[in-house]
Order: structure tokens, then C-alpha cells, then sequence
């Protein structure tokens, strides 16, 4: 009998849960989200289950209202160093937005995690929605979305080239002749591009996974055409299996299309997992957290979303008519489009849409027993829409753990999962290569000079 | 009688010594510029020995040829971060330029270290001589010095605003309310100034230090003044008992001409201790770390800071006389004028003077028992050079060793170090108050919304 696929497991941490109204459970700190203590539990949790990773997600800014929900949080490279001390195995994705960085100082934070980490460090490339950042960074306004992904390109050719600055032999450290490094092995990269002008070399040698493992998480046409060029992760929200499935197929061929090994891009559709011991236990779970949000606090923010007032949605009465079409978004198009189509397409009240966003923001919420989690995971994944899941708790840690001890068992029974770590890098963790330096790798048409 | 003033020590990190051929020797790991293995060794170290702090240099920029010195080494906010992770009370003082970072992305990782931590973060605020560093961020030559401290200046301006736009009570945590924050108490900042346009908040609560310790290192005109108004403890390089002494008035008086306590800057020469049992024994060490030195490379560096050739400089002669004057060099000023002040005054040839650098770039190089080390430190603490001092070990970890075991213990009976951390925080350990947020602490004048 050949071997069944395996699935890959990331486990996506926010303070207390992804729930918005996580933090008013008597079980929750409502100081964890800038506790490094918290975190490194989740750590150790996420490791015990032998899941591939953990991420931490980010914006550059206050997000949302900080009298109704723990809106602080720590900077993720910095987090996860932190992280990296208290675990061996677990790969580390830091979000950063190639919006409101250097490339230099970015690559090297990166480079730098993955010495330290020994090869567990993978970033999660954003290019920040929201004109709310972007005046944290001189600006008036976001820039526009298409601008946006071009800079991000380039920001990804100057961070690679930077990364292969070093050839992975280029220190000697022969002591007797005094020469520490093959200087010709250190090369500038001389970069002149539309946004950047990066002479180089970068100041760190070559780190163990040459690059970090490269995530993606835009899935609009512009995000989605980045991700094929680049990705080697895509984090993805999708609401029913044939949409999951159309996008898979969708992601798979662009990166065919661009001489990409399909296999070489894993989709990672988020998953909200409620678990009860019984269906009805989880349903029990789910009330309870929809019961404690508030709709004025979240209709507010729907209402910045579809750039109307919240008068104008009504709580009890379906979405208006008159909302912006996708192309008038700046911000972030695709799950624009997927709540608008969730409530037109079951017919929820502003109310209704709210408690099922308040869950996932978006992503697919599943209450339910440990087996029927399984399950479900089980479908995407054989039906060809999931390469794996991003695992996104509603409460934090004891989401976790109920995952962990009784939803990876029985994946691991079923033969679908890993019961050790079989690598040691991230990128072994997902089956994917270490890039070459000397080839920059992927895209030699990088190769300017 | 009296208790006598408490000296601080701070232990300077640069991978395996500040003696440029310490590579070389047979002790020393070639690969530890970028092993957090070998930096976590080294705090704990420092930590055995109570010091105050330990600090990390950096320039966003390969430094120096690769082929002659290790010249790899982590980010510092990144390598702090780890570093914290294995110690509990040690101060933890990161570089980082105000010319190549963004406020809102420096300001927020400076308080996620201060939280992780429990308030130990210090930041060593530098402006970044050199052309090389600009070009890795699209500039083609480095700012005007008067430029990159004005741009410093508003850059603190505007950090400080951010680490204050939290008030310290802000966080409410009331889960039956539903209220996580006081939201009148999370301010925006709305910074407009000539470098930043700033909106805030900041999204981290206020850190345990409220500030990381704000340390300074430019010796120059605007390098003093910027200290005098921003600095609480400040590194410095100086050769002579006499110039330490003038260099401490001169600081002190600057910072009390701003309405500062003067004893709110800590004043911190550098040492580079070259210990060993006897007399005979520490210059023995000495010399051989001098006999590894390459002088045709110590002769470029040299000479690019003279804005020469090396051709220009025969090793067996004086300093040419026609060197540019301080007021022509854009890069470090003060440093170039000490390296000529000490070549003038004791008639140095060019490879003595290569001698008499290479272990410390400037700083003064003390070889002698530890009693003599003990010696001179309480000599310039006593004779109004010093509050402390800035421990730059030739070679690491031995060196580092050989101070905390054989002279920290001289100070501490001489009941001039403390043998037991009494404060928390790093601020604790140097007698620093925390600033308070509502007031924008020491710059009321910064208030301008
Ligand atoms: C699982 C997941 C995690 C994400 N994390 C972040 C994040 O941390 N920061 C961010 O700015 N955007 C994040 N995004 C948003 C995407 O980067 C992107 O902006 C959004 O999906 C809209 O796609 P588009 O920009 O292609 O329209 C995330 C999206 C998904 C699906
Ligand atoms: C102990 C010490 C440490 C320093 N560390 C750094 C550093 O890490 N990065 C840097 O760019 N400059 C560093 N400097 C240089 C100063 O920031 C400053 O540029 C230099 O002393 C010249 O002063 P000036 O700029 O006022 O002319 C350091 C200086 C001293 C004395």
C-alpha cells in the first residue's frame, strides 16, 4: 500500500483566541496578548502536537478599538526569537509588510532568526491594507493595491538576492593565513530598481535555510499572481469546498504557469475548529463566545469595510444594496468580496453575518467533535483544496490543546499526519528544497548585473 | 561614613573580542559572530558578574573586508531578544541608526523587548557614519552629520510620543463590561514634523520601563548636544585621564544647561582590559594579539578614514600632515580627531599607531593585573571622568571571564560594585527614574497637539 499523502499543520496564535469576544471568557488573560509567557505556552503546546508551524499575523498599527478588545500586541520577529528559546522543532512565520520596511533591515531580521532558530524561520509577506498604517509611515493614504504588489516584488528580488549574498561556503576561517572569509564568495548585489537601491552584501552569512520559508496570504488577482511567483505557503480564507477547491486549482496553475514545480506552493486554508466532546457541546461553546460579542463595536467595523456609516446597515435586516464593488476596494479585496457573498448567499442579517464573522474573521468556522474536525480536514484534503490547514483556535491556549490532544491523534491514527518531526528546518517540515545560492534560485532572470 | 557612589559596568559584545585579530587565536570560535550559543554564553557571564548591562554595536552594513575579520553578525533586537531569554536581570542595550529605521517600526520593537524582558531594553541611538551604509538605502552618499542628528532628534521626538501614547492605567480588563482598554488613555500622537509624519498610537501598552534606557555615543558638536538632551547614559572614547575629565564636564554642563539633573547621564568610557596574573603575563597577551594584526589591512581602514590611499601612509612613518581637519570629515568626527590627537602626541609611527588600535579602535587599551584594572577604573570614577565603565574585552569569552572573576571581585571589596543586583529593571540598575507618560516625561516642550 503506497504511502498516504501527509497534511501540514500550521497553528495561527493571537493573544487569547481568534475570536473577538475570546478575552471576556473567565478562562482568558486579558493581558496575554503582549505576554511572552503566553505565547511561549502556545509554543509548547503547538510543538507537543508536532505541527509543522506557528505563525503570528501583523499590522503596523492600532487595529480596531482598544476599549472593546486586546488590540496590543508585540513585533513578531522579536516575538518569535522569544519563541525560538523555548522550542527545538516548530517552524516560526513572522508576518512583516514589504509596504513599510527596508529591505535590508528586513532580510537581515529574517536571516537573523533563522541563525538563531537553527532553519525554523518563515515570513509571511504582506503588503498591509488600511490607510491607517500608512499614516504611521508619512503618507495620507495607502497606496494603491496594485502599487503595492509591485513594490513587494522588488522588495522580494532585493531580500533574495540579499539572502545569496553570501555563498553558503564563503567562510574559511583559516586562522593561520588570516584570511576569514573567500572575499570573492561576498558579493555586492547592486540592486537598481523602481523602489530600491540596495548595494549590499548583507552583513549576516548565509543562514541555514538560505531563505526563510516565503508565506503569502493575498488572494486577490494581484495577490494571487504574487503568490505564484513567490510563495511557498499560501494562507488562504475560504468558506465552502468549492470555492477551496477553485482557488487550489486555480494558485496550482498559475505557479505552473510560471515554471514553478505546482507541488512547490502548499495552500493552507484557515479552519476555526470549536471542539466539544459532543456536537453539542461545541455548538454550546460556539453560543457562548457569539453571545458575548458586541454587534455595535463589529458593525462599525463592517461598516469602515464596505466605506459606509453604520447606519447604514441595520442589524436586522439583510446587507444594502448599494455597497462598492470589489475593484473600489483599496484595502483588502478578496475578503471583501468573500463576506458580501457569504451573506448574500445564506441570506444572514447584518446581525447574523456578524456572529459568523466574529469567529474567524472571515474564515471558516467548524463546530463540531474532534473526529468530525478530523474529518472535515480529511475532505479538503483529499478533494483537492488543501495541501493542509491554519489552525485558528477561538480561545487560546485550550483551543489549542483540544486540538492538539484529540483532533492530531486521530489524524495521526489515520496515517494522515506525522507523529515525529522527520526534518529539522521548516522548509524540511513542508517538504520543500532549501534554495541554491549561487542560482538565486527560483528566478534567475534576477540576475541583473 | 558614608556609603561610597556605585560605579555601572557595561560589558561591550562583539563576537569573539574587540581586538580585530582575536579571531586568530587558537581559542577562539570563528563562526561565534552569528551563534547565539556564543552571545548566550557571554551574558551569562555578565550576569554572573552583576553588571549593569550588556550592549551590542551595529551598522546596517557589511563592515570591513570579509576576507580579513569576521564581519558577520545578527540583528541586535533580534539577538537581544534571545539573549534575554536566558538570563533574568541584566540590562539588555541594543544599537540601532535613526537615518535608516522608520519611528513606528524601531519605537515598537524597542517596547516589545522592554515586555519581554520585564523592562531590562536599552537602546543605543546612533546616527550611522559612512557612505557604504547609505547605498544600502537608496541613497548615494551618507546625509550631512548636522542633518542626521536633527533627524535624530525629531526620530526621538517621535518615539518618545509613541512609547507615551499608552497611559500606564490604561488597560482596564473588565470582562463583564465588555471594556479591554480605557480608550481616552490610548492617544494618538499625530506627529507632523520636517523627517516624520506620525499618526499613532502605537500598538504595544506602555513597556515595564515606560522607555528603554536611551544611550548615546557621538562625541562630535551635535553628537554632544544630542546627548545632553536625550542620553541617560552615554559611551565614549577617551585616551587620556585629562581629555576624560574635560569630556565629562563638558556633558554634564551641557545637560544641566537643559534644565536636566546631571546625574541623570551616566557617563561610560571604554577599557579594553588586557588581564593577566602578572604584569609580564597581560603584556604578553598584549603583544600577541598585536603580532596577528594584517597592517596593509588595518592600513586601508585607516586611510579611507583619513580620506587617503594607502600609499599615502608609509608604515614606518609619522601621520602625513596633510589630513583633512575635522570639520571636512561627514562620517565619525570625534573619533577621527582622537586617532590624530594620539598618533601627534606620542609620536607614533603609522603601524604603531595600526598597534595601538587594533585592540580597541580607539578606545584605551589597559593591560595589567586585575588589581591595576581595579586601579584605574576607581582612579578615573574618583577623579571625575567616569560614572562607570564600558568593558571591551579583547577577546571574548575569555576576557569577559577574566573581568568578572578576577576584577569585579576587587571592586566589590573595595565596596565600589554592587555583589547583588538590588532593582529590577535596567533604569533600576543605573539609578534612572522612569519616565512618566503623561508628561511626555523630560521634554514637556515635545507636546504639540
Ligand atoms: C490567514 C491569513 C492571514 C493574514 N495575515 C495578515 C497579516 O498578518 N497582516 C496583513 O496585513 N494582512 C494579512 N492577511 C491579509 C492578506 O495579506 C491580504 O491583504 C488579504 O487576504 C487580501 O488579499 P489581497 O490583498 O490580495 O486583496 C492575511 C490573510 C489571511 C488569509
Ligand atoms: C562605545 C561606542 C560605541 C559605538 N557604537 C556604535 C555603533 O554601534 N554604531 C554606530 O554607527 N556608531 C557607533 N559609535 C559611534 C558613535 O555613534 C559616533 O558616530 C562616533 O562616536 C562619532 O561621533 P560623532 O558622530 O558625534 O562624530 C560608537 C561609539 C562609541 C564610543
Amino acid at each position: 500500500m503506497p504511502e498516504k499523502r501527509k497534511l501540514h499543520l500550521n497553528a495561527f496564535l493571537m493573544s487569547v483566541g481568534h475570536h473577538e469576544a475570546s478575552w471576556r471568557l473567565p478562562e482568558s488573560d486579558p493581558y496575554a496578548g503582549w505576554s511572552v509567557k503566553h505565547y511561549q505556552e502556545l509554543a509548547r503546546i503547538a510543538e507537543r502536537g508536532r505541527l509543522d508551524s506557528l505563525f503570528l499575523a501583523d499590522s503596523p498599527v492600532q487595529q480596531g478599538d482598544p476599549g472593546r478588545r486586546p488590540t496590543g500586541k508585540l513585533e513578531p520577529t522579536v516575538l518569535l526569537t522569544a519563541l525560538a528559546g523555548v522550542t527545538s522543532r516548530i517552524g516560526l512565520i513572522a508576518t512583516a509588510s514589504t509596504s513599510y520596511n527596508e529591505p535590508y533591515n528586513l532580510a537581515r531580521r529574517f536571516s537573523s532568526l533563522d541563525h538563531i532558530s537553527d532553519g525554523r524561520a518563515g515570513w509571511n509577506i504582506v503588503t498591509t491594507a488600511g490607510a491607517d498604517a500608512a499614516r504611521n509611515f508619512g503618507l495620507d493614504d495607502v497606496p494603491l493595491h496594485r502599487e503595492r504588489y509591485e513594490r513587494a516584488d522588488e522588495f522580494l528580488e532585493v531580500a533574495t538576492k540579499l539572502w545569496d549574498s553570501w555563498a553558503d561556503d564563503a567562510v574559511l576561517a583559516d586562522k593561520d593565513a588570516g584570511v576569514h572569509a573567500d572575499a570573492a564568495k561576498v558579493r555586492a548585489i547592486n540592486h537598481r530598481g523602481r523602489y530600491f537601491r540596495v548595494d549590499g552584501p548583507l552583513n549576516v552569512p548565509r543562514s541555514p535555510q538560505g531563505w526563510p520559508l516565503l508565506v503569502q496570504a493575498g488572494s486577490s488577482e494581484d495577490g494571487r499572481d504574487f503568490a505564484a511567483k513567490w510563495a511557498e505557503a499560501v494562507f488562504t480564507a475560504q468558506q465552502t469546498l468549492a470555492e477551496g477547491r477553485a482557488f487550489y486549482r486555480d494558485l496550482k496553475q498559475r505557479a505552473a504557469a510560471l515554471g514553478r514545480d505546482p507541488d512547490g506552493v502548499k495552500i493552507l486554508p484557515g479552519i476555526v475548529p470549536v471542539i466539544g466532546d459532543t456536537a453539542a457541546e461545541a455548538r454550546e461553546l460556539d453560543a457562548e463566545l457569539e453571545r458575548l460579542i458586541s454587534p455595535e463595536y463589529a458593525r462599525a467595523q463592517l461598516a469602515e469595510r464596505f466605506h459606509l456609516t453604520p447606519a447604514d446597515l441595520p442589524l436586522d435586516e439583510p446587507l444594502p444594496d448599494n455597497l462598492p464593488t470589489e475593484d473600489q476596494i483599496e484595502g483588502a479585496k478578496s475578503r471583501f468580496t468573500l463576506i458580501v457573498d457569504l451573506a448574500r448567499r445564506e441570506n444572514l442579517t447584518v446581525r447574523q453575518l456578524i456572529g459568523r464573522l466574529g469567529g474567524g474573521r472571515g474564515h471558516r468556522t467548524f463546530a463540531g467533535t474532534p473526529s468530525q474536525v478530523a474529518d472535515t480536514i480529511e475532505e479538503w484534503f483529499d478533494s483537492g483544496a488543501a495541501d493542509g490547514f491554519n489552525i485558528m483556535p477561538a480561545v487560546l491556549p485550550s483551543g489549542l490543546v483540544a486540538f492538539v490532544d484529540k483532533v492530531v491523534p486521530i489524524l495521526q491514527e489515520r496515517g494522515r499526519f506525522r507523529t515525529e518531526y522527520e526534518g529539522a528546518t521548516l522548509r524540511e517540515h513542508y517538504g520543500l528544497p532549501r534554495p541554491a545560492a549561487t542560482s538565486f534560485a527560483y528566478h534567475p532572470e534576477l540576475i541583473t548585473q
